[in-house]
């Protein structure tokens, strides 16, 4: 097998122990002779493997018992829809754009109501979070809709030790599609937070959506039950059949990471790995990355070649050398090291040496 | 390993060889260092596979030229509010209730648009598919919708060689969930056909859409680029992160299918299996079959012990001998076998063994 480093920006790179566990219970689980894959969604077997998932997951991000978690179908981009067919109820709903997944969230939810631009970074290309103190925010909003990590552009909202907020009386619901997991965060400051699993979490085809109970039952009378977040929070994520391999691995990946020390242990782990990579990035006059310094996501770095003619050379022989999916977001262009948690240290390691080494031959 | 047989409804038994490959595959496919759950659902790797995956479905139901096939995230009941958000178009829609699942449909329909039943065995219990000269068709209705297998009362539509469909101008929407690819069908008599994948394809979390040309575009204005089909299909299925690994598992899936000989092969088997179990029952004063002759399921076979007493107990020891499963929906009582694509026949003669000698005992 070829040692590789995967830098895709989702699906992702899984931790390795996660895999060999699942090819290890690929045909059977746990004595059952089942594969997870064919387990019935509410026989005891599958039941108990989501409600571990459910309890990990509450152990890692200290989910206050007032919220709910669902493990829903689809993605972020399902629930960009969902949002607001649950929570507008008439009224009009504020979104921040600080990037191209903020601002398709605000193409997904027009069609249900009216949308207010509190803030965009779009014209300046989305190179930092604006200061709150200009956010155009509107008190009788349903909610204010964020992306806390932008994957294409690499904007994170500020904050060392908690992500800081926009000061505001609404609901404010967070798109943490790739940063979920990375950093501690106060659950208890947002209204709902979602995320697609393909990052941070597990394979493509699972959403997690964490809401307060009292945001529940306010649907529009048109969303289907299976959209609707109160009537699967009444079954248990099963008005419909959940994507159960997805949530198994979700699973798996919550232990290996309360096994390495949780949240606050990986959160030191990707400070000296992005710390890695911005710091050659600085210090080089080959590569450069644009985004505000206290914006710098420390999940998505993008970067270019201040000569961008060397962009197919600089792909080339990093696939050759093993450092797969680098190119950057075809909105963006450039290059782009998605390094989430699964993403190890010496992953990181081996990309700075590759880009000294380029850098000294071009 | 214990030799269980899953009889499981869905999610439901995988062929072993498929389970087999994706276990060795699972750290490192064909070479490329990753696991399938970790590519880039635009990289090579992962498109190769999708265009493979849909090739083959092609072959195996003979889908014309002028169907397209989308894989999308969630399952049928989730397609089920795609249907009129896509379909509607401001007209009325008709439908047949003949058991569960058609009639969650008009449910999860009603909210878009007038829906009309055409037909309804609800209060007989869905014995049976009534027949189409009393179904009140309306020519001007969008479409047709009908459930071609019905997965909880075991409840086929007739057809020695292929489905005896009504007679109708308007286009036909079937959901295959249970059936697809257990039997050969003429795609070119339906206008829409969806399935979720969990019974004969593969994991949960995945929907496969066939739908012919000249019904994408008529999506109502407030559908989702995500829900609308003229856009999943102008997109390859990828305006959103479409579920990688399932469907991955679903090319393993219909790769053994063709190895084995395609649907026609398939279809022998499950003629053989299905006639080994209902004769059996129909033999028997212990158990009991209430769907009409012509109408019983190939897929899924409903039965129940005449003294229902004995429920608890045939439960508990058919588990003990390693037939899993077998409880029939909550919604109905009773027993369910669901014998899909991947059950053996060995499975079947297993159960059969297993009931003789559990009546002889009681």
């Amino acid at each position: 097998m070829t040692t590789i480093y995967n830098f895709s920006a989702g699906p992702a790179v899984l931790p390795k122990p996660v895999l060999l566990r699942a090819q290890a219970e690929m045909l059977d689980w746990h004595g059952s002779g089942m594969s997870v894959m064919e387990m019935s969604h509410r026989g005891q077997e599958f039941t108990g493997i989501l409600e571990k998932t459910e309890a990990d997951l509450r152990t890692l991000l200290s989910i206050p018992t007032n919220y709910k978690v669902l493990f829903l179908q689809g993605g972020a981009i399902t629930e960009n829809a969902m949002i607001p067919l649950n929570l507008l109820g008439g009224k009009t709903a504020d979104y921040a754009i600080t990037g191209g997944w903020s601002k398709r969230s605000v193409d997904d939810a027009r069609a249900y109501g009216t949308i207010n631009i509190v803030a965009s970074t779009e014209t300046d290309g989305y190179k930092h979070v604006p200061d709150y103190a200009g956010w155009k925010l509107n008190k009788d909003a349903a909610y204010l809709h964020i992306c806390t990590n932008e994957t294409m552009s690499g904007v994170e909202f500020a904050g060392e030790h908690d992500l800081e907020l926009p000061q505001t009386n609404v609901p404010i619901v967070a798109d943490m599609s790739s940063q979920i997991l990375s950093r501690t965060i106060d659950v208890s400051k947002y209204g709902v937070i979602y995320a697609g699993a393909q990052k941070n979490i597990g394979p493509a085809g699972l959403c997690i959506v964490i809401v307060r109970d009292d945001l529940l039952g306010r649907a529009n009378a048109q969303t289907p039950a299976v959209f609707n977040w109160k009537t699967q929070a009444d079954n248990q994520s099963m008005i419909n059949t959940p994507p159960t391999y997805s949530i198994y691995i979700a699973g798996l990946v919550f232990e290996w990471l309360i096994a390495l020390g949780g949240v606050p242990a990986i959160e030191k782990i990707n400070i000296a790995k992005a710390n890695l990579l911005y710091d050659y990035i600085d210090s080089s006059d080959f590569y450069v990355n644009h985004v505000a310094i206290k914006n710098r996501s420390r999940m998505n770095i993008p970067f270019y070649l201040r000569d961008e003619s060397h962009n197919e050379a600089f792909l080339k022989s990093a696939n050759d050398a093993g450092l797969l999916q680098l190119k950057g977001h075809r909105a963006v262009g450039g290059m782009r090291a998605s390094i989430y948690n699964a993403m190890p240290i010496e992953g990181v390691q081996a990309l700075v040496n590759y880009m000294q080494k380029f850098a000294s031959n071009h």
